[in-house]
């Protein structure tokens, strides 16, 4: 399964059509400066490239074009090169030759941000730069609780490391893909799971090469001061957010605080039973998370997102494009025994203060609905039961009684508790082939290589639900007015401000279901932008409006652009700059 | 007491000697572009900043001058005017005229950075742009939990504000004086009480003058996104951090987060037994404070930081400049019952929270000396018990028996339990005029006007003993070799870093003595920077080596400031970027 002759799209990408509005205008509306009209490198700056980084770590070969010119979302753009730098000093190299033959660069950590670009740039012909290469993983500081990381490090390798060298320490992770870049995600500012979860938050001490080619650290000295990791704000101007959703320089090496594992931790579920008593829960949540006892990163999803997560839209009887029914997403919760919302979260401390914390919750929300407790050795004994019970089909019948929920959904309770601990996982990404064609993988999960269909949309509002709930039931209606379901997950930023994470998930092979996709996306952010809201994060089709309303923002962000890369060869557009 | 008539220094300040190394050197070693030669402004400047802010906020009086033109650190500089720019127009006027004339304007949000600066530019002749009329509380949300204050906006205010209107929320403060700015202090990056102690981290939200006279709202768009004050990072470059302790422009309104008022609150007051267990708590702490238990930013200070708070140098039978010898130290720790070490924070959460936390702190640190934990409650009683022992010497004598401590020290119990509740006090302030030559004033503390000799050194340091303790010890040891008290208050600024504060007391009338102010302050930041540490903030005296160890990001922020202030008339030379 996954193996590259199962491929879909073994050769150039499909074809996908963009969306109506955008034919013809293509790369200009990103806001670039110019166009490339040719995808080949000059002569000159491919050999330069191959002597700086070697033959092998600069690839030309269409295949490897294609592996880097593809994402979920519905645009198509064409690589010149992809470039494999090992170390910074070759991230030096490779900016100097761009600028001195006029390449774009456009560099990724790890390259696996489904949803809102991949390894896409907005044009053709640009440099992709990988920083896989460059996964070393410097240091780990138990007394301190801090690792010093490359950009290519995955969580997975992180956790693997930690684990295998006996260090007492956990990692917060993403709930997408264990293959993700730890740095990566931070310089994107994405959001984990645990009270680590801010991960930009928890990024301290920056080691960044200027598009110009300069190395500077960010902290106070040059060699970076020995709290260079551990004081995040460092000395002079705080300069460490410029490299965050930008593209003002290449972050070669981070500091990243993890968590001393706890006395005591227990991950929660809570079931809501009535979708009438959510402005009481969001408005506790947000109480409990003010008063910190809600540390975590709370989840809170709709029964479409579980549904995503336990099956395919092939499976329904009537796979045809439209989205599921009321009726249909009725027996469906009823078939999986999925609530109308579901929140996840985490309890960590010595264990009378975890007891305390539980107590807390059960008093503030217990009535609403089902609170369910999962801790390490109830853990183990789920496993097992969950183990027996998908062979023995009386024992599936107990269980599924017992718990009112179907197997299915039980098994995704150790990989929740598990994320909590910071270890990845890649359960839940499964839910991107929801609309795919073919039945999804079971290892080697990749939306990207697959062909899914899937754009993020990531609204911040405020933490009540008086902001939320209109918000939301205006997002449904935009869901049902393009024919597609709505996926929503809210992730709790911080006490003040959550992020109603969208999901528009698509047959990215069904021309007219991309550019309803497409069309959806365009209406939730004119949506928000009337409401006065803006993404926490912004994926590629979001970049050339991002500051439509903020034009002296957008002059203070071209003006230090012009300053730190006055050639323009850093991925130019990228969150609406260049 | 403390009226301008009794002011030390009421016409120009008393002539300061500044240390030899400095002699000759003056303004060009702080690296501001060039030097005015001439203290007065241009005529049509002049009238420009009259016509722009009206006379009465335009003052160039010797007297206003002077004022604005003392501080406590061992340096001088005569500015040509000060100005009071009422609204953001204002500001931007005043620095569209500056640019226009070849101006130097150096902005301060309140002005009584004592110890760092204060309003003194490090060269004459300049413009200082006092904030202090744009005090407009311009929003308190309880809901969610935050402000949103201009610069001039002090502690008092917020806290009274927030009082008369029933507010159930604190704001977090400094225990310096309570006629800080709290954007200011933000902006400088400095440190409170509380969990929300953290002042930069906890500002949200910034709209910014530019030094070219644009007005941004950084956030999302130029009105601001409705979650401007709740979500810190916004979406792009995060450009915040800039704007702090930085030239790069002028804040002219910031979101703060508040704190809601807990169901319960205990302060606490550890003191230590025997300096041979310092290693012991302070490696205690640390874990506490990873493990969330320590939220607060504890302070932990050694005795002669205590007796500066309740005596002067003068009351000493031999007053003379020498500074207090192993024995007197030990007379007066008897005489006001101090310990060697003492530490303070607080606690919050429900009832049974806070009982857990103390239970743990007990556990933690219980052995190595005494801790004392005050509520509410107590605090009612302590006071009353406290307001009669000053006046009946039966009842001084049962309290201070049985508290172990002088009524001196118990009084600042209900301070420090305040502070922690975000309730700002002069009281503390009180230790600047430790060698000051004349008795300090009961009200208006004011050691700037005063002509009282501080100077702060704040070195950054991992929060481990084996880090700190060495590094101490080296700083005593240069305190006793320039003859100055060895003051140090560690201030915890997250769970892995501390600020080991160290305040340099002098006689500012005694020339010598301000020498070897100046000198062992060389001394400290000598030593710091071959430790391979930095300060977390700076003052003037440190600013024209800040980056002699950091040439390439030295580089970074000049070439930013030159985007940002094409003109370099915003600062220059304020930490170390011109």
């Amino acid at each position: 399964m996954g193996s590259p002759e199962r491929l879909p799209h073994d050769g150039r990408p499909a074809p996908v059509e963009q969306p109506e509005d955008d034919r013809g205008q293509g790369v200009n509306q990103l806001g670039v400066k110019s166009v490339t009209p040719s995808t080949a490198l000059p002569v000159a700056a491919l050999d330069q490239l191959r002597a700086a980084l070697g033959d092998a770590h600069v690839c030309i070969r269409p295949e490897d074009l294609d592996r880097s010119s593809r994402c979920t979302i519905p645009w198509q753009s064409r690589c010149a090169a992809v470039v494999f730098p090992g170390n910074r000093d070759d991230v030096s190299a490779v900016l100097k030759i761009a600028a001195a033959h006029g390449l774009k660069v456009w560099p990724f950590s790890g390259g696996r941000n489904w949803g809102y670009g991949t390894t896409l740039a907005p044009e053709d012909g640009v440099v992709v730069m990988l920083l896989q290469r460059m996964n070393r993983i410097l240091e780990v500081n138990d007394e301190l609780a801090y690792a010093v990381l490359e950009p290519g490090v995955t969580y997975a390798q992180l956790n693997a490391h930690l684990k295998a060298n006996g260090h007492r320490l956990w990692a917060d992770c993403i709930d997408g893909t264990s293959q993700g870049s730890v740095v990566g995600n931070a310089l994107d500012r994405g959001l984990g799971q645990t009270p680590y979860g801010d991960h930009f938050g928890n990024l301290c001490g920056l080691e960044v090469v200027l598009p110009t080619g300069e190395i500077v650290r960010l902290g106070g000295t040059d060699e970076g001061p020995k709290t260079w990791h551990l004081h995040k704000w460092g000395v002079g101007p705080y300069l460490e957010g410029l490299f965050t959703q930008s593209n003002f320089g290449v972050v070669t090496q981070a500091g990243v605080w993890l968590m001393p594992e706890p006395e005591a931790h227990a991950s929660y579920v809570f079931e809501l039973h009535d979708e009438r008593h959510l402005p009481q829960v969001i408005d506790a949540f947000r109480r409990l998370a003010l008063q910190g006892v809600v540390t975590t990163k709370l989840h809170m999803i709709n029964d479409f997102v579980s549904l995503t997560v336990v099956m395919q839209r092939i499976e329904q009887q009537r796979p045809d494009g439209a989205p599921l029914s009321a009726g249909e997403i009725a027996e469906l919760r009823q078939r999986y025994g999925v609530a109308p919302m579901t929140c996840a979260g985490g309890l960590y401390g010595t264990r009378a203060q975890v007891r305390l914390q539980r107590r807390i919750l059960k008093r503030a929300i217990g009535r609403y609905g089902r609170l369910l407790f999962v801790s390490d050795s109830m853990l183990a004994v789920l496993e097992r039961v969950l183990g027996q019970a998908w062979r023995k089909p009386w024992l599936r019948a107990l269980v599924e009684k017992l718990a009112g929920s179907s197997l299915q959904v039980l098994d995704s309770a150790p990989h929740v508790h598990r994320l909590l601990q910071g270890v990845p996982t890649d359960y839940f990404v499964k839910h991107a082939y929801y609309r795919h064609r073919r039945r999804r993988p079971d290892t080697a999960i990749d939306p990207g290589r697959d062909g899914c269909g899937v754009i993020w949309f990531a609204p911040v509002l405020p933490f009540t639900s008086a902001a939320m709930l209109p918000f939301m039931a205006q997002a449904r209606r935009r869901f049902e007015e393009f024919g597609l379901d709505y996926w929503v997950a809210v992730l709790v930023l911080n006490p003040r401000a959550v992020t109603c994470l969208m999901n528009i998930l698509y047959d990215k092979d069904e021309a007219d279901e991309a550019r309803r996709a497409a069309a959806l996306y365009d209406a939730l952010v004119g949506d928000m932008r009337a409401a006065g809201y803006a993404q926490y994060r912004a994926g590629l089709l979001a970049w050339p409006r991002l500051f439509d309303d903020a034009p002296a923002l957008l002059a203070l962000n071209r003006r230090i652009k012009s300053a730190l890369d006055p050639c323009g060869i850093l991925a130019p557009g990228r969150y609406g700059v260049s």
